[in-house]
């Protein structure tokens, strides 16, 4: 089978990684270079194989029919524009071109499949988006669409991450010692770059709904909880219907009537629900327990289904339900 | 110094046996017995001394000043009758005397010291607060009273508790190959009993928001952490002053200007809380992050404060702050 | 393809689960019925399939080609004669078989393929070897029959597993509350069951030293790491040349330079050793750095190349490396 | 009553902190500074007490009574000699002073109190031991001098630490993403440097025994178990006796029947210990299980026996057994 070229810029964090493995295991895609500057030279064991981290500024752009960008925040755009230079598709695993608090650039899709296939399927360049970003888009995307949220609505988003959301440079707040037997609420007060990115994406959806997102910091790996509360006009007779109906035929959705854990999804490129009618309140309210691995379905794997959309693949290949 | 006699029933469960390790450490008690059906016979090391549980059948309650009772919901209201019928004073820390889905019984005090001082002290029985519901209310309370909350407003209560918040009786979903590196919803819907209680207290401390309580289980032995959104009429100049004029001379009471997390409370008997205004919505809306440890002043360290009130000690002896 | 047809007794414990999970996954096998009595009626998703565990006493044993017992030890032994005399071929994974305290059943080869994979071939039964034993007989068996070993030396084996190597029986010493920020020693003495299944299959290949065998229970949910020390006749000039040399060619098995860790090897089935000299002792000995997934390499994943040897397969079926 | 003024250098590290809030609780020291010039400037709340770390330049070395260094290792001895010359006695809780691959500096006592208090209450700096090697020698010390060790043993040391045995600087591989579920060796091949520490004490109490010591890596934060192979000339009738004989009233030792586990020891400053002859061996030997919490008996606790024998004071003024 003919491979293409994949670069990846960014290799040696937690996504990077992730990603190096699943191009390693791709049967379409071949790595011709990994590129971390923090760790150049080294060598890791990444899905089988030994792979040998380059200089970001060594990274053979030109060579590459795709590169994924796993590059910080704020870093990543100048090479995004670099790689398009030398004409390679991109994914950006960073914030840089996601909409948010400033509108995303004319032309790069928001990367999230299930909302926007087709869109991605004609691009050159995608942004690939937050993880808490898509577990709760996904989760409010149908509710979105269906005129079913209450009007002047406020809908909490209280989600927990895996430390490994935090990235993998050295910071002593992430020490083991630190974080075992914790757990912290951060970016109170609905300060989070997500909270931003979850809103602008919705309301183009169709959900002019507030949003009030708070995350936490759990003591595990990886994963990704949300617990999401939605005023609605009235409470469906199937809560799970609206959900049923949308993404039933999605290879990386599982709707369910048991509440997902993080054991369910983790290592797992899948976005998992469950929604449940509130009791012993006055207004209808519908709550959504939704899952997903930080690292696949919020970074890597959702990375890939892009990669394969840009290059004409099956989306789901390299991915393993 | 005078030593009362206090008798445990229900003393080999967590709580149980950070009640032993307390009172052998109280200045002013001593301990009679220990009773634990299920670890009859057996000696653990609680509070730097050997204790050894007897059955609860021969507990001789007839000899205690005091008895707290740690036994299961539902078992426990016979016990305290009986120990009431023997003359000592009871700390219930079970479920069955306090308010919810059935009243709590007429003369049982909701033994919150910081709400409700004056009336444990004048009792002989005191309903010992539910972990959770103990986080809730300190953190509600304030409010509940000032009328700041919005009419009609829905209180959201997100909670997430260490694992000995689920007891220590075997069961599989609480081995550690099960809840290590997972995160769990549960009692989904608005469907747990600590829900019926923080709204039951609060009505009766002025508001009548509905509440969504939705309680989480961390892979972490101890600690609850509280996140609560509160729809206000106005933001106030300072989101901590109501909580300082409230708290300011309580003992067991931290107000910060940093998030509490579940390192700052473990092992302390201290409720510890923030707040923050929200941004970026259209209504006001305060966020608070509560935290207590659930075995301390969410079950033994409260049970303690309680105890010394009935028996007209210093509600702080024996509690290092 | 042509699917044998698969039984597993005991299917709810953590190796009986992971066993389902590979059979659903297995590209020349199906699932036929999961037995597990302390279960029965439930369903749970085992390697992307819903799989309902059904009683020990209705599992059709006839309609199986080859029958997985992952029942516990003392409880497996008169099942697998009823498997056996309904005609299928079967992979014990209790210790009912196993050489250790009493000889092992003539006719019962030891099933670690490495060491006596002609034997499995042509077996209808195959005893599968303990999690521990698995990390240390691989870890010496090229030591003992290279003549290295010192004579009348004593091997040092200390080995520490993850929580489901104890089984996934509610037990009051396995709660998460209790395990977690723990490190324990266990069965002190020298006086764990495997210790005696090591010596006893050492001395099959040429080894009459003494073993003493310290097992201890880690914080973690899954894996073996084993530290053992072995005074030797003389050092080799390669310590890794002796284990390179017997194993270069087995695809489970991985030498490094670099100690393996519990990481290296978790959800693979494999077994990852180093070896290295000792410094500042007056004789000669070689340290060794061993580590498997006890579910795995330690289990089922040693089960599964024992069944694909039992039914004529290639040994790496439906285990990917 | 007169409090002695005292400074910590090296104070925003896990043993500096753990010092610091033990300063604060302690009823005849008062805190007079404490450096810490990666975090200079920060406040942190320790021992119920808000403290501001200096920076190390600044620090009024000559007005402390006593100073306690909690310096890496290399950059502790001129701040040693600094305090000193400003007339301050010194607790050095770095590996500086300590003896091991070079001699220990003449007139400065190994800071073991159960081993050596006499010389500890004589002198005016102390070398505070390491933390595994705290564990190994009280473990050994009393077979050292008992002549019980077989001539010409080897012994067998493997030991397991919490993560603040390896500090709070910021480290990849200490970030929680990497410790968590895992579990390594680390400084193969005898070549960790409180081996050498180990045997130089051991030499000096009448060993001259091998030593094998094997440091492993434990996701927990706190604590050290050490496993302990003591070939002996024969086994004793009581294996615990000659423990109990040399350590009975000491007030930091618990002996015990049942293996100890860390979380017998966390946040206690204790040494706790059991022994057992081992089975299935040719030649007589006794296992050794010994626990301690790294932060107390292994460092800060220990350290603060010894600043209580420096200033004259109870040793164990300030630390609740």
């Amino acid at each position: 089978m003919h491979r293409y070229s994949i670069g990846i810029l960014g290799a040696s964090g937690y996504a990077g990684r992730e990603l190096a493995a699943l191009v390693t295991r791709h049967p379409a895609l071949a790595l011709a270079f990994a590129a971390a500057d923090s760790r150049r030279g080294e060598t890791a064991e990444l899905g089988g194989r030994a792979v040998t981290f380059g200089a970001l500024e060594d990274a053979p752009l030109a060579n590459a029919d795709l590169i994924f960008s796993a590059l910080p925040h704020g870093a990543s755009a100048p090479w995004v524009h670099a790689a398009r230079a030398g004409g390679a598709k991109v994914v950006d695993l960073s914030a840089d071109l996601r909409p948010g608090r400033s509108p995303a650039p004319a032309g790069v899709p928001y990367g999230l499949p299930e909302i926007a296939r087709d869109a991605v399927r004609g691009a050159d360049v995608v942004a690939n988006p937050g993880c808490y970003a898509t577990a709760a888009i996904l989760a409010l995307a149908p509710l979105a669409a269906s005129g079913l949220i209450a009007p002047g609505a406020t809908i909490t988003i209280n989600a927990a991450s895996g430390v490994t959301g935090a990235g993998a440079a050295p910071r002593r707040d992430l020490l083991f010692g630190e974080v075992a037997e914790d757990f912290r609420a951060y970016a109170l007060g609905n300060s989070h770059r997500h909270g931003a990115e979850i809103g602008a994406v919705l309301a183009t959806l169709g959900s002019d709904a507030d949003l009030v997102f708070t995350p936490h910091l759990l003591p595990v790996a990886r994963g990704i909880l949300a617990t999401i509360l939605v005023p609605v006009t009235e409470l469906p007779a199937d809560p799970l219907a609206l959900w049923r109906a949308r993404y039933g035929a999605e290879p990386f959705i599982e709707i369910t009537t048991e509440a997902p854990t993080l054991r369910d999804v983790v290592r797992r490129n899948v976005f998992r629900l469950t929604a449940r009618p509130v009791a012993g309140v006055r207004r209808p309210m519908l709550q959504i327990i939704a899952a997903i691995d930080n690292l696949m379905k919020g970074a890597a794997g959702q990375a890939m289904q892009n990669a394969n959309l840009l290059l004409g693949l099956e989306e789901t290949m390299g991915l393993p339900a």
